[in-house]
């Protein structure tokens, strides 16, 4: 009985064209984000569980995909305490892994740490169309300071990306934890049931107003008439960014709250460089799952295409948990899956030479060492050139090179070899011509 | 209480200038693998354990890094059934991944199929000097034929790779799984016994030729002389394969054996196109570890690095563990890990550009806007280019340009401003001048 040949639920394999056009795109964010400054981390796919734990929420927590110890360790594991039979967990996304090797890295590291980090994380969770347990995160992270110059470089580095890739209408949406805080105050939410409230507002895109309505006064405790305030206030939409800001703000001057981080968002919006293609909106509704943030949050959409492409936000208090002190930071990330899902759709790919170039026809056993040699002789022009393995009828031997999208087959049989000649036969218009063996580099270049 | 911040256990976090020598490894590698037609692969980290399980042989199983069930899955398992606590498993090579991948993708792949593919592994190994738990393998393997052009194409290709790193120096040992087995047999081990007997023979380096006689004889159960004979023929350095195989063939040859394996090694040897820097010699006591292997067996090594830097072999079983159906393959993995050690060792690294070329100081809160137009500016000449975020002393400034290897340092205060004029600090030799706005990119070009 054989095995499922399919891979495991939720995962992908990735074929020649496939992988080319996801080095294709991590090329140019990476080129992106180095022109900025940023430069590479990576880490290793497992941490430790403590490492990883209560960083992202519940759901993360839920989410996550842990290992099972290993020999004594496991032996030693109390089986009916489902906590102590794990140790270690695949990474959730690859911001607290940084902020881990930042803690320990900090004195080989610049006084501001501007790094990019470009792998997969894993979450279990529930596969559904576009939604993987294995997907690769395109991250950007200033740490180090509070000084707004750090958002405007992260957006501006993501933004730079996404032109690269030829991206021409992108919507930044911005907001802050803060914001929403004091909003959630003055509306006479308790402070432990902000994550609560929050959860609700954050599903306003998926359930609609009347049902957030609903269900802040159920689950997050408001008057109807407080809940109404609230949803009515991030059911607006399309307002001049500053002119909205300043409402909020008299909001909540009204309700005796600081209105610090209304101004510092309006400061932010006015410091990001104006480009073509790029459109920055406040959107007091956006949330952003992952619990770690404390200050702005992002999240980039982009024209014809529903749900946001990248997100991000200020995260003040993550790299403490590693370290006795408070270092501030600010990182977002890109989502790869979701910007090949639309290049593909749009046709954004250029020719990224999935082929191999040059095949060479396996004539006779004997001629087998001069096929080699021949076959070195055109990669040394640069070719990609593989040699037909088994004597076939040509036949044979021409489909195989269609099927690797080979330009050029050269044949060297009894005849050439005695003659010092290869026949080139051209792959795309079918002609054939002989050509003396010591010029065959030019007569590729030629070609 | 802060968390550690150390990597678990065998792992490894890599910082900017890790990355940049892996990265420039991992280039050459896949050029020269892409220049003999192999194309590129990536599949999961995750496999069905079903997929991994009992491909490696004992000591493999034991060392997979296994996932533990989730939610109702993880709530219906027998706890004192550990087998039964798990389903998935972090793959441990790359090679049983692709036969999976091949048996499920077959008739979309070509005729033969030549992949390449450069992904970690995991194995939960006592981590040691060198020897890690998360490490890179750089596979490539040819699928669909019993060709020795395989063999052929895939040495070749790996020593290109070695080639484009400069290596100089390398040998290839060559063996082959069934001549192994006919000189057991002739020895008077039974074919059950066989497994075993390899693994004593893999000691062969570790515990010297002593040592494999007394455990030939009390673990393989041989007699004295076999044990001896055996230990003896393995022991022999430095011939001249041919010499030796036609040794070894006369030997199987007195013992009533085939020498097919023998004369197909002979013919493998002879059809290895010579090039400066490789040497190939025969090696009857390889055994490598993995038990998927079927007929020809490599090692590669270089001179001044004890351990081998590349293995492979023939695996022509392994497919038909996924498709009802033998297909044969051979393939090959350079590690990546080893290669980085010694590269650094030998300073066989090039400039790796580990710097953001040009930093914008911060003079004013006002010139900000002007500061981020000025880094678009220099990031269009193609330079990496950062604003420091906070407005500082110049010193404090400086030193953060020589932590992140600025070679020049712009700086457009309120004076500069006024006159549309900006001025240039060399890093290298502290120069200071004064240039127009408009002439800033030609200035650096010049530089």
């Amino acid at each position: 009985m054989s095995i499922s040949s399919k891979p495991a639920r939720g995962m992908r394999d990735f074929l020649a064209e496939d992988v080319l056009k996801r080095q294709y795109v991590i090329e140019r964010i990476v080129q992106a984000y180095r022109s900025f400054g940023f430069q590479p981390l990576e880490t290793p796919a497992i941490e430790r569980l403590d490492v990883l734990t209560s960083k992202y929420g519940a759901e993360g927590d839920q989410l996550m995909f842990k290992i099972l110890k290993r020999a004594d360790k496991l032996e030693k594991a109390d089986v009916n305490d489902i906590d102590s039979l794990s140790d270690l967990a695949l990474h959730y996304d690859l911001t607290v892994p940084m902020a881990r090797a930042y803690a320990d890295n900090r004195n080989d590291l610049p006084r501001y740490y501007k790094r990019y980090q470009i792998q997969p994380v894993w979450r279990a969770d529930r596969p559904q169309r576009g939604r993987f347990r294995e997907f690769y995160q395109c991250d950007v992270d200033f740490v180090g300071t509070d000084s707004l110059v750090a958002e405007v470089e992260v957006i501006s580095a993501m933004f730079s990306a996404l032109e690269r890739l030829s991206f021409t209408d992108v919507t930044v949406r911005l907001n802050d934890r803060r914001i929403l805080q004091g909003l959630l105050r003055g509306a006479g939410v308790p402070a432990d049931k902000h994550a609560e409230t929050m959860a609700i507002l954050d599903r306003f895109d998926k359930i609609g107003v009347e049902q957030v309505v609903v269900q802040l006064q159920s689950e997050g405790g408001l008057t109807q008439q407080s809940a109404q305030d609230l949803a009515a206030l991030f059911d607006e939409h399309d307002l001049d960014p500053h002119a909205y800001l300043k409402e909020i703000g008299a909001r909540l001057e009204r309700g005796g709250q600081s209105t610090e981080c209304v101004d510092a968002l309006d400061a932010l919006i006015r410091m990001i460089p104006p480009a073509d293609g790029i459109h920055i909106a406040y959107d007091p509704g956006l949330v952003r799952g992952l619990s770690y943030y404390t200050g702005t949050i992002m999240e980039f959409s982009t024209s014809g295409f529903s749900g946001s492409i990248a997100g991000g936000g200020r995260y003040d208090g993550l790299v403490s948990s590693f370290l006795k002190e408070e270092v501030p930071a600010v990182g977002g990330s890109l989502g790869l899956e979701r910007l090949l899902v639309m290049m593909d759709e749009r046709n954004m790919f250029p020719d990224l030479h999935n082929r191999c170039d040059v095949m060479i026809a396996r004539m006779d056993e004997e001629g087998l060492v001069e096929n080699m040699a021949l076959a070195a002789k055109v990669r040394a022009t640069g070719r990609s050139c593989t040699v037909f393995p088994e004597t076939r009828k040509m036949a044979q031997q021409l489909r195989y090179a269609e099927q690797i999208n080979a330009q050029v087959v050269l044949i060297q049989g009894k005849r050439e070899l005695e003659s010092g000649t290869v026949v080139v036969r051209s792959m795309i218009n079918r002609d054939q011509e002989t050509v003396a063996i010591q010029e065959i580099a030019q007569y590729l270049d030629a070609l």
